[in-house]
């Protein structure tokens, strides 16, 4: 497709000053290069493709060189790169050294704010506004929240302290019934009751056929009418009292998404509110992509496909071998049930949601609440399982420990994305999670280093732990299949496990994904004369130092290896029991020193940070010699 | 007093039977037993006094033994203490193996849920619930949460979800207009509509008029129809609409909280809806006891008093120094903004709003608003000082990280109570902050040794420091006056600085107000003619490894001292940073390993951690020889 619009002059003069019929076009050119460059590059396409509209409007609106526009979680403004000087680097989208997947401030002066988490655009929108006023300045500033995303509490402190202080600013809430899945909620319910009383009309039509009723109104008075470019019609969107306004947000909407001219009249009407507007916009996920729009959840983050096949059905993954264990574990206990932050499809609970719908629960985007709700069923002995990111797990990290670890409650945390997760870049990888669970009293984690023992170390959480428990593992797959049954002895899990054995010149000590790596640098070095062991140990708190203790015995070169944080991690928890056991030597901690590792590959990631086999293999002869 | 009912009888079948008069006996006698031992012990006194009808009441209407009551936070459920089995214990409130000032599921089959921090009590109380409905139990199941932890985010993510999955449950809003601090928020004027919209009338009294307004009714019929058991009755207590309707709960009142027959046919009411429940009541913090009544936030948590005289003005703390040092840097520096989770008089911002109101933000009781907030006035140039209690800012671990860090926003982090808190007990103390912080990318920590070195600190974390910044403080106070100016050299800071030093025997490395008992240490080994030295480090992150380690040369017994969880904290990063120098001997990390450490004396904390001078100077002997 040649493009008339995209990569022209897309300032906001010249995006103000479009024809309704060249805004349309450009909104087909938009589509047409977020389509070719996720098939291509992956990246978050349902999403992208429901904003087009909504974005091509604000801009045409609101002067992004001084208005501030935020992105909640961001995976959505791809539109607004494109419009905002990206295009011609837009061919990076989430590859090294290229443009992000996410709004980010290192990247463009019109990206107001770093996002990737949930339901953060409020608060930030209210600090950059709050800042604006005590400044006397005056510019607009916006964010642009799914209702998915106004399930969590953050958004929700937002609103409640933005009703208080009535700071002027405006909220677009974006609503396609979607997070990442379906949504949840008595929120929800209330959009959907919002999105019933307009009867979806838009507020124009709802006009013109009022008009129209009277009978002795003509055509060109009509037009006349509609054509007053005042606030005064912006108010005709109001229908229904809406808990926005109980907060002491100005309510307006339900507004079509997909409608340039409404969304440009409500964005314009709602410049000129001195106080705190929410407008309400409904919009299609996937919209003008078939596939996407019929089936928005496997369409929401995906990797590179044929735009013509569609998104093909995912092959084995970590993901895939705990959803297939967690399933079959709950066959067996009737008190296993299961917590999703609105991820089910993503950490693949579905499974166990269609085979046990009513042990099942999905809370929304809501990680804190999801591990609190879980701690209360734990205390009333059930075995509440929480299949949530490791980076957004993060967000829970005060319930973990007040709410689970005080009390020794059976919750057993799944952390699927622990470590790097690729071209979604640093926002979202998993780097942390070793760290802050050591630091919880009570809390037992595993981390296992394929999919067979994943699938022991669910068994175990579940069937062994009788405290707060973490299973970690990583996003993507591995080269080894599944061979064992669930339940077997638990000696293969509490102790180290001997991986390779060539002598004792050194010994690496590994936990998690990250031991294929030190398999190949063992070997990389046997090659080169250099003799090691490697030693691979799942049960990572309380680590079995006693007998990684004896097993490095007479070894003076001590190796450890994660895919983490080394600040409180695996290797400083090693060295330090290692340490009270009377171990002579250091242990050299390879992991992560800075945590900001952009996209690029999971392998790039890897290199980058050292963490490699061949990078491993070069600092430990380095050392030894 | 002698009490005719506390420590008689209060099984629920002696409470229900009680008669309205001996029901406010009851309560006179819960009023002077809280007093009592309060003006003795210390503890909550406004929230509690605030809450002895509606626990009589609860306690009236549900049985103790089988439904689940939930008190949010938990400083309002000394009633409940003295009421379900702990009258005779209960003068050892918050004393060392004495019980405890919050809820706590190992001291009594009665406590549901053990609580501490906000906003926790509607998701546990859900999962309480959905763990009844799977095991087709029928109890009830209350959650009693204030207005001011509604303003907590995890509280809405509960509210959403209960008003979708229409679980069975009763949410008692206890509604004092007030979190600690006079409450603020959408919500809260949103109450405060409701509050007015039913003129403060009970529903007996409106009903009564309105059948005396009929006319041909007689006394007789009145009585007869007021004392109709169903809830029916319950029904007319019904108002307004309000959010809680939109998010799909039965919202009933308000009542009046010392109200004790309506808040018992309210209650009696609300067990009979098969769905989820608020009851909206209102109370009076400090019931009872003048002095709190006007001044609630004075007595929120006190220590010993006289209950004649009232509290007394406090004396020079850590937080009061904060106090000053922030308003004085704000008079020179007008980009410097000031953020309060809900606790403006807690932690010492009272007199920066006094003298900057418009720079002062008081976001309610959620911390993760205002650490992403913060980050939208810094990203747009102002620098806002975030004061939040350590344990509370766990609550924005992932905002600090996502929000703050990744940007390198100059927000500063103003972390009052690190470390032991004494007598709440270990859901509030500090811990985990050096551990958490040290995980985080481009965090610059500070972690002064006494009120001068807070004042520097501030100043420097203020003036100096780029990015994320912060500094942790203890509560309590120092036995040294502050000297000196704010400004001054920031060597005095990022240097590790010599406390004392008569040898070479061992070195004690140390940070924040511990250093205290380093110092005597010293002295207590120097007196057993071992010789050694102490070194104080005041920066932390990044620590100055490279002079601190040349200060170190020659020594081989080296011990770090830190008052947190050993896991990420100082210790261990000493160690790692040490040995990247090619530091030979290991350090000895004292510090705390278990972080559930209970309700005793500050001092008798440290003790009981050996982090006492005595302890340590004993370990270090032990070490020695």
């Amino acid at each position: 497709m040649d493009y008339k619009f995209l990569g022209k002059d897309t300032s906001p003069e010249a995006l103000k000053a479009l024809s309704p019929k060249e805004r349309e076009e450009l909104c087909l050119e938009l589509r047409d290069k977020i389509l070719n460059t996720i098939s291509s590059n992956g990246g978050h396409l349902a999403s992208n493709l429901g904003a087009v509209e909504l974005t091509v409007a604000m801009l045409s609106v609101f002067d992004y060189r001084q208005d501030k526009i935020v992105f909640d979680v961001g995976h959505q403004a791809y539109s607004y790169k494109l419009l905002t000087g990206r295009f011609d680097r837009f061919n990076t989208l989430r590859q090294k050294n290229g443009i992000s997947g996410f709004p980010r401030i290192s990247e463009s002066p019109y990206d107001a704010f770093d996002t990737g988490h949930s339901s953060t655009s409020i608060s930030a929108a209210m600090g950059i506004a709050r800042a604006r006023d005590l400044d006397g300045k005056k510019f607009n500033v916006v964010s642009v929240i799914g209702d998915g995303a106004l399930t969590g509490g953050l958004a929700y402190e937002a609103i409640n302290d933005l009703g208080h202080s009535k700071t002027k600013m405006i909220i677009i809430l974006n609503d396609n019934e979607m997070s990442i899945d379906k949504n949840v909620g008595g929120l929800s319910k209330h959009l959907s009751k919002l999105r019933i009383s307009s009867g979806y009309i838009s507020a124009k039509k709802t006009t013109e056929s009022f008009l129209r009723k009277l009978g002795f109104v003509g055509r060109g008075l009509i037009k006349m009418i509609l054509a007053i470019k005042d606030f005064f019609r912006f108010l005709l969107y109001r229908k229904t009292p809406s808990m926005f306004d109980d907060l002491g947000l100005n309510y307006y909407g339900p507004i079509d998404g997909h409608d340039m001219g409404a969304l440009i009249k409500a964005f314009d009407g709602a410049k000129d509110i001195n106080g705190p507007v929410i407008i309400h916009v409904l919009t299609k996920k996937g919209k003008g992509y078939k596939p996407a729009e019929d089936n928005p959840s496997d369409y929401h983050g995906v990797g590179s496909f044929d735009l013509e096949k569609g998104v093909v059905s995912k092959k084995n993954s970590y993901t895939t071998v705990f959803s297939d264990a967690v399933t079959e574990l709950a066959s067996k206990n009737s008190k296993i049930v299961a917590v999703s932050a609105a991820m089910t499809l993503g950490t693949g609970l579905d499974s166990f949601q269609l085979k046990f719908p009513s042990r099942f629960f999905d809370c929304g985007i809501a990680e804190e609440h999801c591990v609190t709700m879980a701690s209360g069923m734990a205390v009333s002995g059930f075995v509440p399982v929480v299949a949530i990111y490791s980076s957004f797990l993060q967000r829970a990290y005060d319930e973990m420990i007040s709410d689970c670890c005080f009390m020794n409650s059976h919750v057993v945390f799944a952390i699927d994305r622990a470590g790097f997760v690729g071209n979604d870049g640093h926002t979202h990888h998993g780097l942390l999670d070793i760290s802050y669970l050591n630091s919880m009293v009570n809390m037992t984690v595993l981390s296992p280093r394929d999919y067979t023992d994943l699938r022991r170390c669910l068994s175990y959480a579940v069937e062994n732990v009788k405290g707060p428990v973490a299973v970690r593992y990583p996003r993507g797959s591995s080269p080894f299949e599944a061979q064992c049954p669930l339940y077997q002895d638990a000696s293969e899990l509490t102790l180290p496990h001997l991986s390779g054995n060539y002598g004792s010149d050194f010994a690496i000590v590994s936990t998690g994904r990250i031991s294929e790596e030190a398999d190949k640098a063992l070997e990389l070095l046997k090659d080169q004369g250099i003799l090691g062991k490697h030693i691979n140990v799942t049960l990572i708190k309380p680590i079995p130092a006693k007998e990684i203790f004896d097993m490095l015995s007479g070894i003076k070169y001590v190796f450890s290896l994660e895919e983490g944080i080394i600040s409180g991690g695996f290797g400083e928890a090693l060295e330090r029991e290692l340490q009270k056991l009377g171990f002579e030597s250091d242990v050299t901690v390879f992991g992560v020193t800075n945590s900001i590792v952009r996209a690029m590959s999971q392998k790039e990631q890897l290199k980058h940070c050292g963490l490699d086999s061949e990078s491993i293999a070069a600092s430990i002869k380095s050392k030894l010699s």
